[in-house]
């Protein structure tokens, strides 16, 4: 797979990094090239804008987006390209995150946000490793073998437990 | 007061009229001259970007934006103009506006919404009037002239009632 | 675009179809073929096991799955394939879809499901396209054209409110 | 009663086990043997069906399991046996167990799971205790004793209380 | 099995007999006999505890009740007996049966009752149907008979709609 | 006004305690002799039944239980008694008294319960003091008294915010 | 008892008075003089207000406030007496009375408000009853003889339904 | 702009400072003298009908009213002034804010609450210099300073991202 990062990480404030960097984490370990950016749909709404607008000529073939609250960065990303965007709500405030998965998952026909679960970066650069993995055939190998590891761990941890070890 | 458009009063899609058109009315009946549109934060973004971009220097003083659903059209306008910005979540949908409450009304710091109640959009209309009223002191009167008329309705229904005829 | 189905849309019971059709007739619209299929997450476990765990050799690209009340099918389909799958939470029952969109969005670590909104078909199958686009450029042209008809439609609307013909 | 597992508990990872112990101490308590065991609706499907299709002939006569956020594990068993499953909604992440409520209880027709409170496994065990206790007379008595230590032990409290000792 | 009652259906009201005779359905279809009664954990609280009291000695070996908004009815009668008992949260009110959903699954450790989804009455019988299960085979195969025919069901629907016919 | 209790204040579990003593000190500041016990609606059902039974003879005239998840102890001391009954949800638990102010407040018609805030012990007092004042014109003047005094300290409050001091 | 009206019923609306009607029927069935009318908390505070203060020494015993929405109208009286206020929430819009229950219940320190269910007229009306029960014997007996009542006629119903007549 | 207090900023207790005194922050950056108190619908009801009927004359533009629970500060004052008031729900007691939120924006038509989020003291100053925007021009000029500002930190945050400083 390429050097160039395929994958976009976009979040509306620097206090959301310490969930967001889980994505680049795990993209890392798939071997899935990735950029991050501080970017907001209302503080920097036209940088928002065009960022999304060039993201597919500049290579990009997914992007995720994280925020909480009325979190419209998301929605606001895919009004302007037709890339897939995903969406992870933050548990910010006193709403916990539930405010942001409604503001994320429940948008208008014609503009699909993929919504993953509240703090789910995790979950977000999974997707995007899935979404490429239909063009990109190492991809699906990388999922597999994650897929085969989570399967041997669980089973050690289940192991432990009936050896008492845990 | 001035016969060109003080209050612009947008919405998502057609659907959303019935609804809106309330607004229209009571800011008719207290003789502001307002005017409306269709726009969207997701499919005519650019619009709608310009029409809060230039909304102050066409004349408008106050905003209205009804929304359903994942609401980003207030939060969105909001991030292009620095005029007062109402916030109307629409009962859409299966969440009956829940889901457009969260999205418009917990906005992050810097770029507020005005948000009243689900499907409200009366009183968008009486708070865009309140808020022209410490500009245009025959607001102020209008205002206290509606809410006497309030008060006679609500006392004569009171007075039915006592007498047994509702 | 290939004519063997790219897109598999599967719900738990005839009795979602009225919704999930209309993600066929999206695809369909967009010039991708797809397949449609009931099976469920508790009452035919294992054939949707199988659906799943053959879905890429049979030259699916995307899976979209409809459930509602305690929505397991799309959850159940993801821990069998390493395809995207995007799934749609259905506002059946008491709770309206709500209980489906947590019991389809909160995925753990490792096994995402793109989720869009309660009765969100529609949009499912955008999504499915967007997805799509970044391996196949006539699809991203078709989405782009499909995004202008939209703003086009718009600014009709946006016109004939203007005229007061709505 | 037999010293055979009567109760299989299982739990989707290591991290539900704080909570999920509880359900061995009860059960131990009510001397019922029972076994413990790690595994994942998503992460180890084929593991979890084969658990649940094997339980029955293996000796088991309930299954307790415990999983948070989508929790999917309760059901995913129920999908594969006949025997009566208990379902553990647990409290991870921001939704605090509301999510894994729902999807636990709200199960669609055929296919049962008795849920019990979020991070309720105590009653989990108490309740398949009362299961065991239609075909087990020992059981009855068991539960009866218990029932009668409860109220003494309130009663205690409640003098305590009266005395000024608490 | 024996044709003396094995499961007592309980509600608080007539007005529940629509759902709740769902289960008198499902239960004579499975071959189990059950009786039906009206009573009221507020209104008719001796009878109640008198009812569940007696309910072992009588026979019963398990104990469906349903009601809706405070819905306290599974509770008090779990108070009074150690036969397992079902509750069936009910959709009357504003708020749909989430009250009753809350009052009925969050109960006490030591009291537990196995609820089913809102206005679950259905699988109130069905899950009866399991625990009798670990105590009568003749009720497995019942289950097991009744399993493969929603099934067999479920594959007939698919195949329909593979014909076009739905 | 007499020495001996008109409130009774039960609640179901002695780590309810720390919340339900507030309503002791209020009582005891308003010259209220008042008495406290722990029942439970589901551990010791008979007493509670009889506390509530033999409440109106044995002098009480107002009633308040606390109890927190599905709180059912309000409930069902009114069911067993005409005496108005205050019922206080606790918020323990993952749902914080969400799930116990809707088994608290949502009574059936006959059978009412007075519900306070959640953990609203202090106010559950001030109510039974409301109720008292009916009959007791000395409680009509502690009353007044009381919140000529908190009006005192919130102006108090006032002027030191405007000088600063706080 | 007296002829003079014990029980105040207030509303914010006509809108209000099928639900609040309920009320009256009790009452009047119960023996208690009551007067209904019409005020509100926003549109006629003044009135409001003097209604609450003067409300004791007119002769009044306990007072019932019926709102929807924001309901502020029990909370507002409760401010300006210390009569035994009771709320009842109203299910008017789209929030269907949720929201008007937080805010009739959850009253601060101080100012309690007696909370019954949602659109829970009827039971505002018993709960006056027993409210009035610790001055006047007669209303204890008026309540005794309508719990025998309630008791009868769900016992006939109970007899019905062992009889299939229902 | 004038140096007398344009914006009145009032809470229900000073237990709510810590978050109100944000927006004393804000406006004072922004150049609006301000006056803060505290008043309380329920504790002080006189004071703050007086303080809200006399806000116009005395000179105040707008009114920021922070309350938590059963929040009805703001509702009250808008009931007594024609002036923009802007609702703050607070975070206080077991609901975190959710009651406020629903008591403070579902107002009923004739008396809105311009509703900010849940703690969102500082946007509430930042709407009140939009308000104030609409006629002091040198507001204008703030404002924008101010969102300049917010962009160029942001763009800087950005850049220490992609410097890998933070």
């Amino acid at each position: 797979m390429t050097q160039k990062p395929l994958v976009g990480i976009l979040m509306g404030s620097d206090s959301d990094l310490p969930v967001m960097k889980k994505a680049v984490t795990v993209l890392t370990e798939m071997g899935v090239a990735c950029e991050m950016d501080i970017s907001s749909a209302h503080r920097l709404p036209d940088k928002t804008a065009e960022y999304a607008r060039s993201a597919r000529e500049r290579g990009l073939e997914v992007i995720i987006a994280g925020a909480g609250m009325a979190a419209h960065l998301a929605g606001v990303i895919a009004a302007h390209t037709t890339l897939p965007v995903i969406g992870v709500p933050l548990a910010s405030g006193a709403m916990q995150g539930v405010d942001a998965l409604h503001a994320t998952v429940q948008m208008p026909p014609g503009i699909p946000v993929a919504t993953v679960a509240i703090d789910g970066a995790k979950n977000a650069a999974y997707l995007a490793c899935e979404i490429l993995s239909i063009k990109y055939p190492e991809m699906t190998e990388a999922l597999e073998k994650y897929r085969e590891e989570t399967r041997q761990t669980l089973k050690e941890k289940s192991e432990q437990l009936r050896l008492g070890q845990i």
